[in-house]
């Protein structure tokens, strides 16, 4: 079944992110918007080890980020608020990926509202942009435990969202797309831009 | 059987350490307490290549330390006498892992106590911790190869450890957990804490 | 089929090039130019994950980037040019590799022509060094998405291209040899040179 | 046979340092002197991708470098003699490993005649330390390509040699032991102290 091929190769992708050291322990959580039911999102559920989450792992939720009735009592992913309101805000996204990337949390620590790429080949891993000689600002947010405060920032500056992709303050980065593919493309471009400004700046 | 399930899994992730890098050679030494007989703590033997390291690696000892009958004449870790004095301050812990991460050691040859980890969303990581508007201190307590000695360290500065984690100077990072679970959480959130701040007093 | 077995061995490179984190996401592109028909090039094809890359993603071009009749409909790497190109400056070589790595990139922004080399053992992995006794210039050339434009370049520098390997700006590197193995060889001698030189500089 | 398993056994570790990016390409070579024939040295043999270095990849020379008859015509890593003549300085051992590990190289770039390595734990990697309270000097000699020359710098300052391991300028590291076990311990425990002490000096 499609939902199955869904979550298993989204399982796949998780446990190949672990190992690059963006998702320590626990920690991270990722969703996608199921194609033949889009009141319906898959969420990874809290607690459980990246290097060993498996396609079992997911949770049904609905667009508020309610657990639906056959997976009552298991817990979301705190942070399943997030996911739902991109999906409102981007309608024709269908994957959610985030990371706790090391680069990440550093440029989030130094800087105060977004981190400036400019001129590099790879920003035209970003959908959209066709060359290098363009820069980009991924914003930064400021973190806070309290997701529906989260999720009105979010709303309240769309606009800044100029590229599919965030950082959380000290937390990590979230990046979509329209699908695993696109959501992959577009978080392996910021990590990677993020890696290489960071070293640049601090050479 | 439970107990062999423990090794497995244990032996699993010694060799999953040593991939990253944790465990240069035969160095570094993790044990269990057993849930069915809590006098007895398996602990890894000497001198064995973390690379290949397996389920028939561990020995039994005593909470003292002591070899137990059938397993008279093969050398536990040298520091098995630091797993023995921690399972008696934390009588609820029964998994204690060890590294000798490169961030952990740089981190103690320039700083004297402790090190300072704040407003980080992985803090979040240790038990008991929800938020990451809050300040860890993990301390730093001088290496030694007095294994008596070092352990009326650990007794008599037992309120030093407020986070389920330490490190020795140019040594490594001790950490534990209620579970195998718990404790690679534990220093897996210790780890990724210390690369970053190490990076971001770098810059 | 030997030219089945040019295409598995590639796509093999190709994937373990991914997992250093030379090829984000779906970007970079490779080459070979075909031994029993020198007028055929087979290249990667556009929009493939560089993780998933197999032996049949690679489509058939002539000498003039101009997909062939059999493969007609699916796009040929942008950059596909620069193989054919390069090609025909060096008619005996056979195999064209491109990286994004990190160093290359950085090297680039902080350079303008060009990054030297010098003393070092592994620099006798270029044909033609025998000793560590001697420098070189690997080129750096101004970024471009008009590959016409970048092809008159390389032809009208052809004199800056005393090794195998160039660097395009905040782009990365290509390198070429007369088969797979040498143009590994060069790549890799290429990459591992320039990470240590930024390290050595970045001191 | 033993000799095979032997082989087997060093052909791993040759895969395995190379993912960890110590051999780029076809760089460095390895050997061990059969217990059952002291006269005979197995040596990798010359150009062979160490990704795929296999157990047949390696020759027989005697003691003092000659390719044995079965062997004839094919070629011995250039360094076959800096090999033989650690086995006559050192006629316990019986394994010689070598990498191009880049902070070996970044040390010995800056630093001219040694790297002091003082107060870590890991230093009890050494056979014979049995403490962190000490310290060690790994030396540095000058690269060369002439061989001969180079073999009686090393008979000229054995003096120098107080731990199984040295560093060639701008080359790499050579690390010995009485088996494979003992000779990885060696290796594994400089290469990880030399990136601790570099990442400490450039904080």
């Amino acid at each position: 079944m499609k939902s199955e091929m869904i979550k298993e190769q989204l399982a796949q992708t998780i446990r190949d992110y672990h190992k690059k050291g963006w998702s320590p322990a626990t920690s991270t959580n990722y969703s996608f918007r199921m194609p033949d039911n889009l009141d319906v999102v898959i969420v990874s559920r809290s607690g459980v080890d990246k290097s060993q989450f498996g396609a079992h792992d997911f949770i049904d939720v609905d667009l508020n980020g309610k657990t639906r009735p056959a997976f009552e009592g298991i817990k979301p992913s705190a942070e399943t608020l997030i996911h739902c309101t991109l999906y409102k805000l981007f309608p024709e996204m269908q994957c959610i990926l985030h990371s706790h990337s090391v680069y990440s949390v550093l440029h989030s620590a130094v800087n105060s509202d977004w981190v400036d790429l400019e001129g590099y080949e790879v920003l035209k891993g970003y959908e959209g942009i066709n060359t290098h000689d363009t820069s980009v600002q991924v914003p930064i947010f400021d973190n806070t435990q309290d997701m529906l405060e989260f999720s009105e920032v979010l709303i309240n500056q769309k606009e800044r969202l100029t590229v599919p992709a965030f950082i959380m303050r000290k937390h990590g980065t979230y990046a979509w797309g329209r699908d695993l593919f696109e959501a992959k493309r577009h978080l392996e471009t910021t990590e990677y831009l993020l890696e290489v400004e960071w070293k640049l700046r601090s050479k």
